[in-house]
């Protein structure tokens, strides 16, 4: 087992009606002025906004707004809610949605806290000393981010996707309610679902460590996953699957599937940022398009996880030689994700890219990752780019 | 699924050499001046309560020491420690060893920060609104304490234990080095793992709430710790299997295995904690000696979750009735127990109980619990009785 380091500190409160002890819970942290974050229409749609500042309202915490933000987030909002922050002297961020609110919340907190261009950090140029702290209503179980010590931002100019990992922006608080994300469209929750089976698996798909635990957990927390995806897909108002699935998200990407390892893999979700970057797509299948390409071009360097994942995720027979067991795993995992409805190529997402798009891809992944990177397998440029292809 | 909070803010510093970091860490959490609580001579004998003490020194951080915890730690002793961090104006407390020593200095830091009587909190009297903050370098994987919102604290008048719950006093952060369990008694190490065992154990065996992911979790998490155990039982320095135990130790106490379940049964624990009080047998141990008796006495009211159990963690084959399997489970189970050197009776616990102590012990039981307590099945003070009685 190699030494890790974990640290959790997010306080979560998770059931029917969580989010009516928002203000208790900003007051607990220290808030008093609170910068309210959002997407696009649905919490407004939903009620969840207002019901948000009249509960802010209520417990008497001054709080400002600032909406628009979008899938995949943009970094000129994050530098206007950086102004917002100083100018009306906020101290608490409280993000009210999914992941990419949250994100964006995260990057606001690290540019308010810290003095220079907070896009520094994202470009790997230096290291945050500091962020705002940050409270999550959850309205969408996928990124982990209420947990998680990861952001991504994207910088319009030139397209480019950035994750920052720091503990300083990990939220003080998350708020889980279920049925916040009942309404969600059905190809959202299965982004979503995709999403968090991918931030366990890219843990799991290592040379590195033995790490017995972290795998018994790895492998209950993908299979229930899967199991509650389905019956999603069949019955998206199921409350008990609602719920296996948004908790599954936060402990997916909180750092527990990935105690003990070498840090994993992550090089579908590398690939993924810059396909994200070029085209808007949703990262959940974003990450689907791409990973049944990525595994058959890396699974012999891996055998021994990838044989396992057959036997305990997928439940393939132990017949037929590694190598088989091992291809019969990634099959069944493109079929678990076209039963819910899952892109398992770049034509199914819908992303018709020339050979110069998938060139620029991976010259800009291997940019991003510093040359080369990956422990099923490390892969540089050229790796990249036959991934890139084999997934058109 | 049952809502509920989940809240575990210890930050773990993980691996060989981890307690290096420790210095580092009490600045980290506003430590000034500390009080250094241990045991007896193991730290002593081993070096690592002179380590500490130079890691502080070379850091420039005051500190005074209180050694002599003993298993069941003394109210006699948290007083002393309470006297202690008012006369140096101690600001934060470093527990160098296993459950016993943190669950003391806890209970020193609810002295230490609140006014009147600490055992108010453990006599149900009130509860506690402040804890100093507490650091943890732990040398016994066992009870989780360094992790957990618990405290358990024997009043030497009247031979009382008594736990007293509260996120408060979750330690700040926990150096964990397997290298430091590897002198262990091979007694201690599989007290340990039947402890770690039996505290998701508490947890699995109720008869409330869906939660999926939560026993996909434990019963990993059991898996682990039995394979690992029997490991140690031939194998005390292998560092793997020592690091498998340690970290389940963790997260069988933080309150992963329990969410979304109506809490628990823990009657296993509270029978226990009786027969502590009033014979100093060492926790695990007790718990193994009462396990069964316990589980013949309830699973026909609690009969999925025995089935379960006996399919998903002990693997026993799914033939005859719900019942036999349920049986098959327990037997399993205790041949478990046996094989790691546990006791699952009281003779073999070393404890000649008369009737007069049975009705002694279930009475203190029942009272302590409020009357009655359960949910696998609910049990008074003559279930209490019967089942000690049975472990006899």
């Amino acid at each position: 087992m190699f030494d890790f380091h974990y640290y959790t500190p997010t306080k979560v409160i998770f059931g029917r009606g969580a989010e009516g002890s928002v203000a208790a819970l900003i007051r607990e942290f220290g808030g008093s002025k609170v910068l309210v974050h959002y997407g696009g229409g649905s919490v407004v749609r939903t009620g969840l906004l207002k019901k948000t500042t009249d509960l802010l309202e209520a417990a008497g915490i001054p709080y400002v707004t600032l909406g628009g933000v979008v899938p995949n987030p943009r970094l000129s909002l994050v530098y206007e809610g950086i102004a917002l922050c100083r100018k009306e002297n906020v101290d608490f961020l409280l993000a009210v949605g999914g992941g990419s609110t949250i994100d964006s919340a995260k990057a606001i907190g690290y540019g308010a806290a810290n003095e220079g261009d907070v896009w520094d950090f994202y470009d790997y140029k230096r290291k945050a000393a500091a962020c705002l702290p940050i409270g999550v209503i959850l309205t969408l179980a996928a990124t982990g981010s209420e947990m998680s010590d990861s952001s991504v931002i994207t910088r319009e100019e030139g397209r480019i996707k950035r994750g920052y990992n720091s503990d300083l922006c990990r939220p003080k608080f998350a708020v889980m309610d279920p049925e916040l994300t009942m309404t969600l469209p059905d190809y959202q929750t299965a982004c979503g679902c995709a999403d968090i089976l991918m931030h366990t698996m890219e843990r799991y798909f290592t040379n590195g460590g033995n790490m017995e635990i972290t795998d018994a957990l790895a492998e209950g927390l993908l299979r229930t996953v899967m199991r509650n995806a389905e019956i999603l897909a069949e019955d998206p108002r199921n409350y008990d699957a609602r719920a296996e699935v948004m908790w599954a998200g936060s402990l997916s990407h909180n750092g527990l599937t990935g105690c003990g390892s070498d840090g994993g893999d992550w090089m579908t979700h590398k690939l993924q940022h810059e396909l994200g970057g070029l085209y808007d797509v949703a990262h959940g299948a974003g990450l689907t398009a791409l990973w049944g390409s990525w595994a058959r071009y890396v699974y012999r360097n891996c055998l021994p996880r990838f044989k396992r994942f057959a036997l305990h995720v997928m439940g393939v027979e132990p017949a037929g030689s590694e190598e088989e067991i091992a291809l019969k795993g990634i099959e069944a995992m493109e079929d678990f994700f076209r039963r819910i409805h899952m892109p398992t190529n770049l034509r199914e997402l819908g992303v018709n890219a020339t050979e110069e798009d998938l060139m620029t891809m991976a010259h800009k992944c291997a940019v991003g990752v510093g040359g080369a990177k990956g422990s099923a397998r490390l892969l540089r440029e050229e790796d990249m780019l036959a991934i890139y292809r084999a997934a058109l």
